[in-house]
C-alpha cells in the first residue's frame, strides 16, 4: 500500500472494506488483465470527464476555504492539474476512440457520479477545510494506490496508458501533496493528535462515505 | 393535477415522464390500496427523517438566498413547518411502530437518500435561490399532488394517516405558498416572462433531475 | 456580567478592550442618560433594521450548518425570533416615529453595516458552525449584556422600551440558549477542553473582529 | 478610458460619480506625480497582500461557480495570476523595502480591506457567478485604467514599476478576459440584451458598491 502520510494511513484503516472494494473492484481488475471491455471503459471515461469539472470545482473551495498560503498554494496546484492537464488527457483518449469534443461535453450525467460530486461539494460548502479534504481524498488517493499496484501487476496492455498516468511521478508527486496538506490541515485546525479528536470519528466516517461511492462509480462503469 | 402556480406547472410538464414516474410510483400505489408491506413503509419512514433534516437544511438556505422580506417568511415558514411540525410527525409515527427516538435518529443514510440532498443543497450553494427552488419544488408539490389523488382514489385505511397529512389544509396551503414564492422569485430575478430566458432550460433540468431523483428515493422504500 | 456560560465568558475575557468599548459605548451611554439625541437613535435603528435582515439570513446559515436535532433547534428558534419579532419591533417604533415601511425598506445601508453582516456571513460560509458562532456570539450576546446593565442604571426613561427589550426575559433566554449552543457546539467538535485546542485562538479572533465591528455600528449610530 | 468590453462599460457608467472618485482618488494622482509618501505606500502594498488572499479565494470561487469549461478556465487562470504572480510581486518590493515576509504575512487587516473583501465573497457565496463578477470587476478593471492612465501622464518615476505592472500587456490582457467573461456569462443566463433584466440593476447596485468600497480602501491607504 501506498505511503501518503498519517492521516491518510488512518482513515484508510477506518474504511477497510470498503476500502478494499474500491481498489480492487473488478473494474480495476479488468484493467489489469486487459478483459474490461472497451465500451466499458469508454463509458466510464465519459462519466469521468463530468466528474472531473465537479471535481475541479470541488478543489476550487479548497482553494477558498484555505487559511494559510500554502494551503492555498497545495489546492491551487490541484485545480491547475486537473483542469489543464487530466481533463484535457481525457479529451484526447476519447478524440483518438472517436468521441468528438462536443459529444464528450454533452455527456448526460449518471446518477452515481452525481450522487458523488454532490455529496463532496455540499461537505466543503457546510463544513470548513477538514470536512472537504476528507471527502476529496479517496479520489486522489484510490487512483494513486490502483495506479502504483497495476502498474506492478498489470498483465495486458490495452489499459496501460490509463494505469502509467495514475502510478506516474506527477500524479504520484499529487498525492503526497494532498497527503501532506492533509496533515498539515488536521495539524493547524486540530493539533498533532487529531485522530483523538471527537471530529475524528467523522471526518472518518466522510473519507469512507466517499469511499463507497467510487465503489458505485466503479459499478456504473461495468454497465454502460 | 393540482394547481400550484404558473412557473410549477410549466416545470412539471418539462419533466412530464419522470414527473408520472415519481408521482404514481408503485411505492405510491401501494399506498393507496393498502398492499405496501408495512416493513417497506417504516423504512421508507426512517429514511424520510434522515431526509427531512437535510431538507430542513436546504429550505434554510432558501432563507439565506432571498432577496426580499417576503422571500424570507415564507422561507422562514417552510422551515418551521418542517423542524417543528412534519419531523415531529415522524418521530410519532415511528415511536408508535416501536422504533425509538434514539434508533431513529441513528438510521443509516441510503445512498438514494444523500444522492438527492446533496444535489438539493449544492444547486442551492452553487447558484442564487432560483437554483434552490427549482431543486426543492418537486419534493414539496409532488407530495401535495400525491397527497390530494390518494385523499379520493384510496381504497384502503392502512396509509390513510400519512395521506391526510399530504392532502391536508396545512400541507396544500405549503405548496401554494411554495408556488407562488416560485413565480415571484422568478418574476423578481428575470422578468414576467421567465420562460422565455436562457436560464429556463437549466431551471427546468434542475427541477427534472430533482424529481428523477424522487423516483429513485421512492424505489429505495420498496427494497428495505 | 452576564453569564451565558464558559465559552462565551473567554471569548469575552480574550476581547476585553474591543469588548468594553462596544458595550459601553458612547452612544449606550447615551440611551441610560437620555442624552442621545433622537435622529441618531432612529438613524440607528434604521441601519439596525437593514442589519437583521443579513443578521436573520446568518443564523439561517446556522440551520444549514448544524450537525445536531439540537444545534438545529436552537438556530431555527434564533431565526423566528429575529424575523417574527425583533424586526417587527422595529417596524412599529419606526411607524411610530413616522418612519413608514416603505422608507424603512429602503434604508442605503451605511459602510459600517455592510462590513459586519459580511464579515460574519463570510465567517459562516468558508468555515463551519463554530466560526459562525463565533462571529454571531457579539451582537446576541452583546446586546443582552447591555440590556441588563441598562436596565439597572438607566436615569431617563427616554429609551426604556429599547432597554426593556434586551432586559427581559425572552431575549435574555435567547442569550443563555445560544451560549449553551456555543458551549455544546464547542465540545461536541473540539472536546470539553475547546480552549486548548489550535482553533482556540482564531475563533477568539473572529469574535474580537465582531466586537469591534460593534464599536463601529454604534459609531455609525452617533453620526447621521 | 479603456475598453473591456460592453457590460463593463454599462456597469461603469451606471455607477460614474463613485468609479471617478475611485479611479481618481488622490493616492492614485500621488503615485501619478510622485507626491505619494513612500510610507503610505508601503501601508497600502501590505494591506494589498492581505487584500490579494481573500480575492483569490473570490476568484476560486468563481471557478466553483462556473456552469461551462471556458468559464472555468478564464476562473482558473485569473487564480493563477493572483496567486502566482501578483501575490509574489508584492512580497518581492515589500521585501526589497525591508519589509520580510513574515511581517507581510502578519499585517493586522484594516475594517476597510476587511469590509471590501467580505462583502465580494459574501455577494458570491450568496448569489451565483454573475453576482461575484459584479463584485470582482471593479478592482480588475480599475487597476486595469488606473495602470494605463498613469503609463501616459505619470509625470514622476517614484512608482513607475507599479504603473507599469497595471499597465503592461499581461494585466491589461486580463482585463479583456475577465471583460469577456462578464458579457458572455451575462449573456448565457439573462440573454443578449442582458441590460433588460429586473437583475441588471441589482448587479450594477453590486458594481457600484464594490467601486465605493475601492475608495474607501485607497482613502485608507493614505492614513497608515
Amino acid at each position: 500500500m501506498s505511503d501518503y502520510g498519517k492521516a491518510f494511513a488512518l482513515m484508510r484503516d477506518a474504511a477497510q472494506g470498503p476500502w478494499r472494494d474500491y481498489t480492487r473492484h473488478a473494474f480495476v481488475e479488468g484493467m489489469k488483465d486487459g478483459t474490461l471491455p472497451r465500451e466499458a471503459f469508454l463509458h466510464y471515461l465519459r462519466q469521468d470527464y463530468v466528474f472531473l469539472i465537479h471535481f475541479s470545482r470541488a478543489w476550487a473551495l479548497a482553494v477558498v476555504k484555505s487559511e494559510t498560503h500554502s494551503e492555498m498554494l497545495t489546492a491551487v496546484g490541484t485545480v491547475n492539474a486537473l483542469v489543464a492537464e487530466e481533463m484535457q488527457l481525457h479529451i484526447g483518449i476519447c478524440e483518438a476512440a472517436g468521441i468528438s469534443q462536443e459529444e464528450l461535453f454533452a455527456t448526460p450525467e449518471r446518477a452515481e457520479n452525481l450522487a458523488y460530486t454532490r455529496f463532496v461539494l455540499e461537505a466543503g460548502y457546510s463544513g470548513d477545510l477538514l470536512d472537504l479534504l476528507a471527502a476529496l481524498a479517496p479520489c486522489v488517493m484510490g487512483y494513486g494506490e490502483i495506479g502504483t499496484r497495476l502498474a506492478a501487476e498489470a498483465t495486458s496492455e490495452t489499459y496501460r496508458d490509463w494505469i502509467n498516468t495514475y502510478a506516474g511521478e506527477d500524479y504520484q508527486g499529487a498525492c503526497q501533496a494532498v497527503g501532506e496538506l492533509l496533515n498539515q490541515s488536521l495539524t493547524r485546525r486540530i493539533g498533532a493528535d487529531f485522530e483523538a479528536s471527537p471530529r475524528w470519528d467523522r471526518l472518518c466516517q466522510t473519507f469512507r462515505t466517499a469511499t463507497e461511492l467510487e465503489v458505485n462509480f466503479w459499478q456504473m462503469g461495468l454497465t454502460p
